[in-house]
């Protein structure tokens, strides 16, 4: 029994299955189509060139409104000596796009001419004079759109590969055409299997996990350019799985299990691949997505023939099954529709904090990304494999190479961009202490192309951050003990060069969060002490952590008696978890937090949670959409809806 | 009766527009609706945020396959002394994802226990043992995801105005959601009027005009996120235009009338807007795409109350209907969407010619941008309104604003990117004389990932390019008539100091296009001079035109009795269009372009066309797959379909 994978480098498996594909023929177009020329062909991708039919024009077509003349006869017209010209024999007007007449060899604009009459006095009819008289010669062909001035039949008018964009249809259809020929879509299954798997909308029981990898993979397949087919979920069950792969490849390009692709005691995709044809990797030095399966089955047709479909047994955590698929089924995409392979822009930035990396691997972080001040920065988001929202806060991926152990804070690395470089300017990072309004403030600058960005690393951090100019604010509450101020000290302490604006944002309630009717009968933080009480504490450097010590050395409490204070949590939402999964009995934090979860309050404090913002970001637009919010009624009443904010003091600026 | 339209600022323009919207209540999301959460959903926008329901991991779940423990009870292991622990009461094996038992608060991965049967012995069914040996203490909640690791229920997984990415769908059905809330796509209705317009397929007779604007627009909204219906051609008829508007009014956000916004003899959109509702704007200073019209129309519903439905008069020239679509309607798009407008990315590059522009209009030049070496290049396409392939070539636009006059070669222009900056590094940059393998030679790069960009100027307009530093590479076809050698004399003139390879690409038939069946008799160069005869010429630079100068010289005729020696064009192709159409008797080109358009051909001369690449360009791998083409065979193959080229010495090296 296999219970480790054997981990290949990427380079090494990308190769043998894509040889493999090779081998079989299957590393080009798959099948073309017609399609008929219209809005429908947009995205599609060309299989072959487009050679224009006919020219475009397809005769001399006059260029304005005005009149068809022979420039020969208008060689003598000056200001003072007009020519005069007869209708219809020496003139003739014409619209814009009419054909010019076979004796005619230019235009003149209608506004450059007088139309007159039969008296010689100006035309009632402007387009339709006796004669006209000009005081301009013309020059041959002038306002004259030549046959063959856009397209010259025969010519390349869009290559084979192009992904087709709406003026790419145009200048097919002036070039004849009314048919494309295009790479069909290739047609992938996805086969999410495993008996812990609910489909969405059933409410899920302990253990049961809700199967969305085959939506997010069918929207990657779609992105493509592929046509996906999502099945039903399949229970563990090898023969089950088999039959269903089975029936899959008949009608499929490609298959994707997902998952059992691991090597636990449920895990039968390789069985299964190896039993309908054969595993040509098992696992890939990738992180995440390491337990990643590439091989084929032998499909039987029903003319009896062996067909070689392509699988993928593709690994179950949602930030693996994502990435596998960019790393190896957007390659096959690109090859068997004739299109280049998706290539990023890759941009260079700066580390916000050290990564470390399993050494051996290579090791794909997702990262987010920004412009604060001159500096381009790389903030690493959660690394673990089941975290999808990290791959929806991604900006970019930053690929750490196999054997690399780690790099330092303030490493420069290159980031594969998942945007255009253009939104990094529009972000705004805040980093430091954790608010539940920061949620909303990212919700509202969202319509304003605004970018919010907040990574909770305490108010400490957060000033730290400032320091290092990797911030552009920094929500912070951090209490001076000796005079009860907010944040002035602190930014003394820990900025005493930069010149920072502190701005008021809210004052807040801080309480113990508790369980739901309060079972421990706890009452305040002497309670800590308790041997029957487990406490969930936030971060070092979190200012309410500070706000506990404080209060804890007023009390005289012991530390070492307080169960649970080394466990540290960086957000109010995530004690607030931890509290309502039974890891804790109690936590400081904010009301917010606890109505989010369900969780009763024991309000103790009050204090101001303020920005600090330094001068050098006042001075561009990129804020300016926050500061608007102080104002917007819609979003304060947002605020207001949460439990213990009070916005009285809201924009008060307590440092210039 | 209105002739000339009173162009106003493009500003303005948009500004009067959609000022009148935001009074008429149509400047916000139109309409909102729920749809199902799977892939058909990527692309869509969110009207509404969406917030986490539940948290995911929803349990603490183990993060490994591995065993469930207590770690407290492990805190005493040491390789030295290890602990055991007893199954089912100390410890439990458990998969990834499944729950965490109660009791335990940590995971040790299987690979780092000992199973153990009843005898102590090593267990053979690793999963099943009757108790685990470890010899490494557990940390608390080690290889557990902790309910809400992800996502923590009542969190801001997305925000309103997001446009749905795969992985945002994984979000959203991770915190419990199954059906989205998103913006209607507005329905927009495309109105194709003119009574010279032909729908694609038709052959096309003298004067009929291919109307496919209708389906670029119909690309361009369903792109942008709306519903385009293309409804079919209306002949220029006052009463049947405005019957077909009130008709698309029943069951349409937005109208868009093509063409006839102008002010010709039959331009009926302006009149039609103004009967059926009112003319906000009718002409933009903005150059293409000058004559637009913006308006309204009042629809009375069968309800009798009377809806307000925006109309646009979109241009009929292809490229100025493409813009105004860019300029205008993607905006409102956005705002109906509630998505962020299109903010392509920005860049700084230098024009590699002058461009003149009409005083007092914005201006939009559609720019080729490549990268050479050090510098960033513009270089200007066609600037005609009908060259829709100038929009197909296009990597981006620079937007000359209202009062600038023009610019000179060399300044610093922004463009706004259509193409990732990415692309541009995969640009060569081919400036020089015109061949038609150079059409070939884009189509097989196509599939290489590389785009050749080439830009006909003659070859010693080429030659300039490459001393400027704006090229990649030359093909040259330059005689030296002292010593009949191709190319080598010229680079020493042009190009003392560069150091540049001399690769032979192909030899060449020159010699007469004329009309099939030769009507006018002609048999060589001395018929030039007959006054029966026209010529259609090369521009000056060119080799084909130096060519023609050498022989006219030998046979000692007079210039002044060449009639069109001074007509020009920059192309073989363009030369032979010249004659196809009877604007020209003959001219002096290559047979694959009287091939092409189906002319009789006089062979005169043979010549060697080559490349000129600076070594600067020769260290990189830009160029490589352009060198691979000269042993691909089905790329030879492709151009000796072509008649008159000789590809024996096909990669000589002459100037190594």
């Amino acid at each position: 029994m296999t219970v480790y994978l054997k981990d290949i480098p990427l380079k090494q498996a990308q190769e043998r299955f894509y040889n493999a594909l090779v081998e079989n023929n299957l590393w080009k177009i798959l099948r073309t189509e017609s399609i008929p020329l219209d809005e429908n062909a947009v995205g599609r991708v060309l299989a072959e060139p487009v050679w224009a039919r006919i020219s475009s024009p397809h005769y001399h077509a006059s260029a304005m409104d005005g009149f068809a003349i022979r420039s020969a006869e208008t060689i003598q017209a000056m200001p003072t000596s007009p020519v005069i010209l007869l209708s219809p024999d020496q003139t003739q007007y014409i619209d814009t796009g009419d054909p010019l007449p076979d004796w005619a060899d230019a235009v003149i604009p209608i506004e450059q001419v007088e139309a007159l009459d039969q008296q010689g006095k100006p035309a009632n009819e402007l387009r339709k004079p006796t004669s006209i008289r000009i005081r301009a010669a013309a020059t041959p062909w002038q306002h004259v759109r030549p046959l063959g001035e856009d397209i010259v039949a025969s010519q390349l008018v869009l290559p084979a590969g192009q992904v087709l964009r709406p003026v790419d249809l145009g200048a097919a259809a002036a070039s004849g055409h009314t048919h494309l020929f295009v790479a069909a879509r290739p047609q992938v299954a996805i086969l999410p299997t495993g008996s812990e798997l609910i489909p969405i909308g059933q409410p899920p029981a302990r253990g049961d996990i809700i199967e969305y990898n085959s939506i997010v993979l069918a929207g990657q397949i779609r992105q493509w350019g592929g046509e996906p087919t999502r099945h039903p979920i399949t229970f563990d069950d090898f023969d089950l799985i088999c039959q269903r792969v089975q029936h899959a490849a008949e009608s499929s390009d490609l298959i994707l299990l997902n998952a059992g692709s691991s090597a636990g005691a449920e895990d039968f995709s390789s069985k299964v691949i190896e039993h309908l044809g054969e595993v040509l990797v098992h696992g890939v030095a990738v992180r995440p997505g390491h337990p990643v399966i590439l091989g084929f089955i032998h499909h039987k047709t029903s003319g009896g023939k062996i067909r070689i479909v392509p699988v993928i047994g593709v690994p179950g955590y949602p930030v693996s099954a994502a990435l596998t698929a960019e790393i190896f089924i957007e390659p096959i995409l690109a090859h068997w529709l004739g299109r280049p392979a998706w290539d990023p822009a890759v941009i260079q930035a700066n580390l916000t904090r050290k990564i470390t990396s399993p050494a051996g691997d290579t090791d794909y972080v997702r990262v987010v990304v920004g412009q604060v001040g001159e500096k381009t920065l790389a903030a690493p988001l959660a690394r673990g494999a089941g975290v999808i929202t990290s791959l929806v806060r991604a900006d970019g991926i930053t690929i750490l190479p196999a054997g690399t152990q780690g790099l330092e804070a303030g490493s420069s690395v290159q980031v594969r961009l998942y945007r255009s470089a253009n939104d990094l300017f529009q972000t705004i990072f805040a980093i430091g202490s954790h608010d539940m309004t920061l949620d909303l403030v990212a919700q509202f600058l969202a319509g304003q192309n605004r970018r919010f960005i907040s990574a909770n690393v305490g108010s400490q951090g957060g000033l730290v951050a400032l320091r290092r100019g990797e911030a552009h604010l920094t929500g912070c509450h951090l209490l001076d003990p000796t005079t009860g101020e907010y944040n002035v000290y602190a930014i003394q302490q820990y900025l005493p060069t930069m010149p920072v604006r502190l701005i008021t944002w809210v004052n807040r309630e801080q309480g113990l969060l508790i369980r739901k009717g309060n079972p421990k009968g706890i009452v305040d933080l002497t309670d800590l002490v308790r041997s029957d009480i487990t406490y969930v504490n936030r971060q070092r450097g979190a200012g309410t952590r500070l706000l506990l010590d404080y209060h804890i050395s007023q009390l005289h409490l012991s530390l070492p008696n307080i169960k649970g204070y080394t466990q540290e949590e960086y957000t109010h939402l995530g004690v607030a978890a931890a509290i309502a999964s039974g890891r804790a009995d109690c936590g400081l934090g904010i009301p917010a937090a606890a109505r989010a979860l369900d969780l009763d309050f024991i309000p103790l404090y009050h204090e101001r949670y303020d920005f600090v913002i330094p001068h050098s970001h006042l001075s561009g637009d990129l804020l300016n959409p926050l500061f608007d919010l102080i104002q917007n009624p819609e979003f304060r009443s947002a605020i207001s809806s949460l439990p213990g904010y009070d916005l009285s003091q809201m924009g008060n600026i307590i440092i210039p």
